[in-house]
């Protein structure tokens, strides 16, 4: 089949990933210690144990009176009773005041919120009736010492770091960052901010693919913009494998004369190309190779071919070396027209996603043009219509993985 | 009613968002300009214009042959037909090489994909008819010179810096990020890394506000901890006021004696609070001020509540000040068990949400217990269960609104 030469055929997606994962064996990074201050959206190394109970203590949850809850049977605003104030131990009939997250005392089982009392002289007045452990919470009753609080494989949010400062930690062992080495090739293209003379093209796939890196907490290294020439790349993929964790490379990947990168995948080593020619659309030329135990994506030149070489397979193996199994957030929303598909090439269907009177809809962005970067500009998200399906239809429900956030309308 | 002494009746949680944004008028902050390699996340601050098209000239999508689309008439693989090569302008039965993002020259209107053709000496075999236009990116196609290419208030995701880079900008100009100063109070705290004496816990909400806070693009300052001391926090308060765009507390808000930062904000000047208590569960005593036109967000010390009370009310207006209408990625999703409402308020319920079989489930995490932080941490969402509902069922699909990823089980 002429179409397919330099990949001789297409292979479905889901086998691509796991054949290239099975023959990758992608370990976890090594972990390194950080501020809390810094550790947001970091992936923990270990799970973390609770050196201590939170509370600490049995805790007043408000401001109020500790007291003993037998004390108070059969009180209320009607029928309120005196209890003497203490500044210890709490024995019965007594009250001792408290603000919240104060320790509640020996003897005291229940608080009474301070609205329900009034203080006069040495006593105060109940107004109300409690029941043990009322207002209290109870030592442990958040985390229990020794217990995990924060389970290995977590992606660090702001209640996390909370926790763990509440937990008296001020760090915390977190997954080194996969260093991700990012190379672009073309004769045709320039830098950013370079003279773009008739012809040349600005390269724009590494600020791209930085960013997707980026977002996932990934670094991102630079490797440069090449010329087509075949030892030139092999020498910038060298040195990317050296102090990278992973590459990825853009552009030269067609099946045409300039089609570099996998020949230079090639010369430079075993097993080097793992996969060529992916039922993907767009993205069909996309190669996973694999050299020193490291992957190397191989991504298309157009910009939303590459994208989408990233999302389906960068995205996964990097999250592997985070040791994170994190799907992209999704919304399930009504496509408002039909869209076919392809049979036999798993589609990646740009969509925007809107909310409109508490409902969610999912606009297909445009059909063709797999080049159009606006595509991927004006969607918030992707729906994947599945190799075997012909299409998917007006006002069926699917389900979107979003890049973006959603818009209300 | 005793129990609201301090707010006299709790305002209803849209209500008391639109009356205080009403009497806020906030209005976005103003612009800078950045590079596009440290724009990710920021939020644009006019339309950006394409000052050329996209692409700059008809560009070829493929490697392969340019030519005259009409010359390919009836040609096949079993009728293939020979064209002659040209360097320049593309006659009857020429064709020019081309490599992918070449501009297509003059003459031709469509590109033969190279597998489909063989050179041969001064000449290339074409076995394959095209149509006008075939394998041709039309000068303009993504974006026409003139028009917007990034609309003003849209939060640059990686493709919209690929896109304008493409554009040939270097830099974008952006919305400020909003300064929030973050002040926390209460004489039971301390700071985090410090010894922690019996009676004694850590102070744990502005790291995790300041975190909520850079998650969306703002900018938090950290005024410190502060004992419950109404002058003290009256100075810092001004303090924060002077630098930053927005205030927020934590601590002090309860109606006990040290309920002293709503006091301090009266007496700071006008009109300082505009809501004292919330119908929020939890949350309740949270207040919202104004004081020198900027918003005082005045959160209870519960590390839950405060964050529920950022979400409600902190998160959408520094939004507006950021020029963004942006809702959380959200998930539909089936709950696992009934879950009771509160008549009347506001219940933000934690969930965990995960994936299972291409279906996802929502898991109410715990029912009770608004100080617990671990209901926030095994939680990756939260489902408003409104004030008019008792409850919701068991299978019943709920739309959960996402602060952390989902998982895949």
């Amino acid at each position: 089949m002429a179409r397919l030469k330099g990949f001789t055929k297409l292979t479905d997606v889901d086998y691509a990933l796991q054949s290239f994962l099975l023959q990758l064996k992608p370990k976890r990074l090594g972990s390194e210690k950080v501020p809390l201050t810094e550790a947001l959206g970091r992936v923990t190394a270990e799970d973390i144990r609770a050196k201590y109970n939170l509370p600490r203590f049995d805790r007043s949850a408000v401001d109020g009176y500790a007291l003993q809850a037998k004390d108070t049977f059969g009180v209320s605003a009607f029928n309120p009773k005196v209890f003497k104030l203490t500044d210890g131990q709490v024995h019965e009939n007594e009250a001792k005041e408290l603000w919240t997250g104060n320790p509640v005392p020996v003897g005291a089982d229940a608080v009474v919120m301070l609205e329900y009392t009034k203080k006069v002289g040495e006593n105060v007045e109940v107004g109300k009736a409690v029941t043990p452990g009322r207002n209290v919470s109870k030592m442990g009753e958040d985390v229990i010492k020794g217990s995990i609080a924060v389970e290995t494989g977590v992606r660090l949010n702001p209640h996390h770091l909370g926790l763990l400062a509440a937990l008296g930690k001020t760090h915390v062992p977190v997954v080194r960052k996969p260093k991700v080495a990012i190379l672009a090739t073309g004769n045709e293209l320039v830098e950013m901010g370079q003279k773009l003379e008739y012809g040349k093209i600005v390269e724009t796939n590494r600020l791209m693919l930085s960013s997707l890196c980026m977002e996932l907490g990934a670094e991102p290294l630079n490797l440069g913009l090449i010329k087509d020439d075949l030892d030139k790349i092999c020498t910038i993929i060298k040195e990317g494998l050296e102090y990278a964790d992973a590459v990825i490379t853009t552009g030269g990947t067609s099946v045409g004369y300039p089609d570099l990168v996998p020949l230079a995948v090639k010369k430079l080593g075993n097993p080097g190309i793992v996969v060529h020619g992916v039922a993907i659309r767009p993205g069909m030329p996309t190669a996973l190779a694999i050299l020193d135990g490291k992957p190397i994506f191989v991504l298309s030149g157009n910009p939303v071919a590459a994208t989408v070489g990233f999302e389906a397979f960068a995205r996964p193996t990097l999250l592997r070396l985070l040791g994170i199994n994190e799907a992209r957030p999704a919304a399930e929303a009504k496509l408002t027209r039909r869209v076919a598909g392809v049979l036999g090439r798993r589609v990646f269907l740009r969509v925007r996603v809107f909310e409109k009177d508490g409902a969610f809809f999912a606009e297909p962005v445009r059909l063709t043009g797999s080049g159009v970067i606006t595509t991927m500009t004006k969607a918030n998200g992707y729906v994947i219509i599945p190799e075997n399906r012909e299409g998917v239809e007006e006002g069926e429900l699917v389900r979107v993985r979003l890049f973006s956030s959603i818009m209300r309308e």
